[in-house]
């Protein structure tokens, strides 16, 4: 499938609802718990995503617009919710990302971009050079992988509780070693 | 974490609301989509549920429970689905899903079961001597795990437009002979 923003847009604006819908209101117990060490429990899925809010998405995607002569991201800072997230409840984190990614998505909107806006280069820190339009289909996978990680990290609670139906059950044995 | 049914009743209570945040009146470009021959869209994906809550977990409680001298459960048919939703738009599906669920819950609860009854015996066709107790959990991580499945094939459909970011997002490569 090739990029398309509009369609793009209604993908991101499912985000919150669908995190709503799957994580307010449940136990600590299922929010909180992860896949093992330095790996993201749900409730430090929606922190991270409160972090693209804040620091990736749209930040870069000004910078590309900018036209500068070194459009050059800051890094990104996987573990900055760890901090600033210290005694704030999910659902209240359910609540800012929500209004965070709403914000955005009509900052998105006002631009009116165009195809030769979306094919602006921009340079990642690690990766060199990308396009706005790379940096928007990534917004979209980005968050589809976390949607993905949080059921999953959910799921990986029960895998002591389902006797021989382990083996049916993909979601708890295909990421042994998570990488996100 | 140790299975608890209420926790349980609330999770598998919020599948149906994660599946329509996610996919209510996305175009078929993306309901319709899959990662591959014999694997599932979302749309399928929502089918398989259904079937679900049709052939499978209820139908199989209710065996446990009437503790018949011979409690082995009908084979389950992970393609009814493809010849049952013939012609069927997805937001259909997703009434329907949430109407079948509800009632399942709804007649799961009217049980009140107890620990006991939790321990009750059941015959797998293939993985032989199971518990409603697993049959349950069972329930909860195989919708966890195709909530995490929809999310990913999502994703998928815009793997070409990444560019560079592919090595960053995981949820496009590390199923890339999918499970389920």
């Amino acid at each position: 499938m090739r990029f398309e923003l509009p369609s793009s847009v209604d993908i991101l604006r499912r985000t919150p609802p669908t995190l709503r819908a799957l994580l307010d209101g449940v136990p600590d117990t299922w929010a909180r718990s992860n896949e093992g060490p330095e790996t993201f429990s749900p409730f430090d899925v929606v922190g991270h995503l409160i972090d693209g809010e804040e620091t990736d998405w749209i930040p870069r995607a000004r910078i590309i617009l900018g036209r500068g002569s070194n459009p050059t991201f800051e890094p990104y800072d996987r573990f900055r919710h760890v901090r600033r997230n210290v005694g704030r409840t999910l659902e209240s984190l359910l609540v800012e990302f929500g209004e965070l990614r709403a914000s955005n998505l009509e900052r998105l909107g006002s631009w009116s971009l165009t195809d030769a806006e979306l094919d602006l280069p921009g340079n990642h820190p690690s990766l060199g050079p990308v396009t706005l339009r790379q940096l928007l289909s990534t917004w979209v996978v980005h968050d589809l992988g976390h949607v993905a990680q949080v059921a999953r990290v959910m799921a990986k609670q029960y895998r002591g509780e389902v006797g021989p139906w382990v083996q049916f059950l993909p979601v708890l044995t295909d990421h042994e070693v998570p990488r996100s």
